[in-house]
């Protein structure tokens, strides 16, 4: 029995979708079906979930864009009409927006929420009565009825534990259950989405739930490479990863798969094949628990601009107990999360992402910790670029930090920061973010 | 005007003593002088102050060593017989151990405190009559005397701000100013000590107090090394290095100057010079604020055992606001401090010093962090050790890094962890403690 997931590119228009159901008639072990929202048909299109985010806001200052609502309308009118399903589905979706917008009016993010939802909620529909018209029994099941219960973290949820053992009985449903990704319901009955990209996360939960063989996530790359395509031309595909090296590589860059949505399966060792719904006769990339065997140690490099580096000092800090966790208690009480803190003996950064501490906030956040911690110096530096060069069993190998500190040497590129040895999978290196696409193709022919 | 600091294997004996006054005699702008503890004599010797404490344990559990407290008064009594000293020092001398070694029945702490100091007060009281005798106008000055005001803790005293103005009147007095080092007063008049090897700091205080023109600490070595002669034979001399050079360089094991010693003489840009008792003619190593030209950007290489590293992982760490933060609480709340804690994505390891957690401890604190931060797995790898290239202006050089990463491939030493970019002067590299001299081998040929 397999769960299987379509990306936004996939689901982008009544083409895609009958691609889509090639794929799922070709392997009846296809039982249940998360599905995005309809992405871009091409570069210049606009996401619906955009679109759909863009007319909530327009509606919280109380003027609705009728032509985004319309542009809206017509993506999942488009799809409806070209694959001649029934009326009423534009319909209930209509209904389910406008509801939304109402609520929006009375609560602010549950409103936001239900409107983010409807892209996924749409597409299930579809699909679903799709299947059915090409006479594949099917059903939509909507996330409450399958038992996808979150926490009340409206655009962040966490799945709860309670979810597993309700969806371990969608295996006996009769016919292949089509489910939207996204979102979630609390124990109390709301709506909740998870972050941006959430329905690998729906994915992966169903399928730990339902402890199927194998999560096949469709997208529109024929494989993981092992470093990003835009920086290094047509690098290497990756055939195997490691759960964790697949966690780590999406932290920094590897938008293919969703850094949370991994462990769900990882958590009941359930295989994870990312495949291209445009060639799925590829082989694709299985995401496992047990090393694979690979030349070298290293399987991918992946890079990230937008952090920003805080750095304070302050004599004799090293003898100061609890300096160090009244910093961060600092930033967390100015709800700042913080990414990574080395210290050195007078010395402390902090990694943050750029977005966790806007400009405005800077002077404010600088002016408590100068006041209350009493230190020396202070100073931000924005601009700073991470790159992460990823692998099992790294931390064992001998000379990998030569190779990679060489690689960056060759492409005149000061390291700022080395963050090596927390992660048993991974070793880390700040620098401007300017410089970001020098030292990955260096690092990529150093290593690859 | 000059401060002049004597360590413990320049007041060993007589004859250190004899060289001592010659030193004083040489320029009359040595105007304070502060001493240490008799320290070695030869190799197998045992310093005084190991003697007081191993004689306050035994007055502590009530069986007081009589032949430990025998040897302690032989100590003063053979300088006193041999420089032919007035014999009443000898008594004040016994009277304050016997008065320190009653305290610690009623006051454990403050007795203890009392006992450590009067090596260091002793050997005061000797030079000062020595120098008088040889015709060199001086007095015994008390640090409450002088204006030493110091934090209520006992065995870790911090200098009060109060000190410094009291110590500039010192400028006034008559003659020569002996002072014995590793003790001041608190405000309330009670005693107390500096960590251990605090003579440098009280040099450093009087320095800064007094404003003098240099501070010189005279030791038995020639000058700083660039890395230690035990681990390399007859290591490049250093003449110059900056003050965070030096504050790096002693955190990991450069043990020629105590590591917070620098703190006041760097407040008031005073340099200090380390001086050979035994080669009073030697340039020894200056130690000033602004960057010495140098050949490379290194100035040296430390290194340092007995470090431990809890390792502690938890899916999905990073998006836990707040999670780094309670893990050092936790530490903090068991009264151990924390060297380091760098950070993965889902990882978080904390470098200790291997005292601050002893083993009996370490169920305890493993135990609350499962319970309280429900992490995934918890590890402890005891034996570690530190390697640290200190060097100004490191941070803005290409190639440091990857010269380094290099030579500790070419010594087939595998890096546990790097922290670079924390410190602006230097570079941590952990490793198994039985790899360290290998390391500092292969990293002293790559950079010197």
């Amino acid at each position: 029995m397999k769960v299987v997931k379509f990306g936004g590119s996939s689901v982008a228009d009544a083409n895609q979708l009958r691609k889509v159901t090639e794929i799922i008639k070709a392997d009846p072990e296809r039982k249940a079906i998360v599905v995005s929202a309809p992405g871009k048909r091409h570069s210049k299109d606009t996401k619906t979930t955009d679109l759909l985010i863009a007319l909530g806001e327009s509606v919280q200052i109380n003027v609705k864009n009728q032509v985004i609502y319309d542009q809206v309308i017509e993506r999942f009118a488009s799809i409806i009409r070209e694959l001649e399903l029934d009326h009423s589905i534009l319909s209930t979706i209509q209904e389910r927006i406008d509801a939304a917008c109402a609520l929006i009016k009375t609560d602010l993010k549950r409103g936001m929420d239900s409107l983010k939802s409807c892209g996924e909620d749409g597409t299930a529909l579809m699909l679903s009565a799709y299947l059915n018209k090409r006479e594949l029994e099917s059903s939509y099941v909507n996330p409450k009825d399958a038992g996808i219960f979150v926490s009340d973290q409206p655009g962040g949820a966490l799945v709860l534990d309670e979810s597993f053992d309700q969806l371990y009985k969608l295996r006996e449903r009769e016919g292949i259950l089509v489910i939207p990704g996204f979102f979630g319901y609390t124990l109390e009955g709301d709506l909740v989405t998870f972050s941006r990209g959430g329905s690998d996360i729906t994915g992966s939960i169903v399928a730990a739930g339902m402890k199927v063989d194998l999560y096949e996530n469709f997208t529109d790359v024929d494989s993981v490479y092992c470093v990003n395509p835009m920086i290094v031309d047509q690098p290497k595909e990756l055939k195997t990863l490691t759960y964790r090296e697949m966690r780590e590589l999406s932290y920094a860059g590897f938008s293919v798969f969703h850094d949370e949505a991994l462990i769900p399966a990882f958590k009941e060792k359930i295989p994870v094949c990312i495949k291209n719904t445009n060639n799925p006769s590829g082989d694709g990339t299985m995401i496992v628990a047990e090393l694979p065997e690979r030349e070298g140690h290293v399987a991918g490099i992946a890079s990230d601009s937008g952090f920003l580096n805080l750095y304070v000092s302050k004599y004799l800090m090293n003898r100061e107990v609890g300096f160090g966790r009244k910093l961060l208690q600092i930033l967390e009480e100015e709800g700042i999360s913080f990414e990574h803190a080395p210290s050195g003996i007078d010395d402390m950064s902090v990694i943050i992402r750029d977005h966790q501490l806007p400009q405005e906030k800077e002077e404010c956040v600088k002016e408590r910790i100068m006041k209350e911690l009493d230190v020396d110096t202070i100073s931000i530096e924005r601009d700073m670029g991470m790159i992460m060069i990823v692998g099992e069993g790294m931390n064992e190998a001998i000379g990998i930090a030569g190779k990679a500190t060489t690689a960056f040497r060759d492409a005149e590129v000061n390291i700022d920061m080395i963050n090596q040895g927390s992660s048993e999978v991974s070793m880390m290196f700040g620098i401007k973010a300017e410089d970001l696409n020098r030292a990955v193709q260096s690092l990529y022919r150093a290593f690859f």
